[in-house]
């Protein structure tokens, strides 16, 4: 079946969450909003691009940090409200220089960072 | 610091996104919905528990279908609006019966279907 990203469920702001995944490694990277444009824009690049929902904005990623994610495959959950994007990302995903943006556990009932920002 | 739910940023809806990684195969299971409510039983019962958008009720995963899952650890992003959940499966966590719910790949265009049901 041809894929359509007007197939996809969007929510009542015409977003869908897609989350970033390494191909390689399996670390989930982060998790972002893409809108129909941006989903076609990236499986059309092959540059992951996401809707800024603060920005209002296409934000093609690492586009000023350089932090580049290439689209490996790009998966859709069973209700087609969620993507899975398996990624060759360049650099750390998240804005804080980690490698992921999950540097948080909850460990014994406390807020624990268990990833230090690369060097 | 003490990990308080409320410190979470909710949508307007008091939801906020939870992604299930199976904590040793590093696959991707599911994308679901807590509140702050849910986040708390998780941490508190270690039994993944999600708010069901749909029935507008707690869904303790499995509790039906026994496909249970625990927690082993709970993350934070770093904007602090969305979950990563590392869990232990029991059995396939898609209602379809397969592992992951991210069975669909999107291949030259086409959505193909990469992982059959669970026999």
């Amino acid at each position: 079946m041809v894929f359509d990203p007007q197939s996809l469920a969007f929510d009542a702001r015409g977003l869908i969450p897609a989350i970033a995944q390494d191909a390689t490694s399996g670390e989930v990277l982060m998790m972002a909003w893409m809108n129909a444009e941006a989903v076609a824009r990236t499986l059309g690049t092959g540059r992951v691009t996401y809707w800024s929902r603060s920005r209002q904005a296409f934000w093609i990623k690492g586009e000023s940090s350089g932090h580049v994610q290439h689209l490996v495959e790009m998966r859709v959950d069973c209700d087609r409200d969620c993507l899975l994007l398996l990624v060759d990302q360049t650099g750390p995903a998240c804005h804080t220089n980690r490698r992921s943006c999950f540097y948080t556990a909850v460990r014994d009932g406390e807020d624990i960072e268990i990833m230090a920002p690369v060097a």
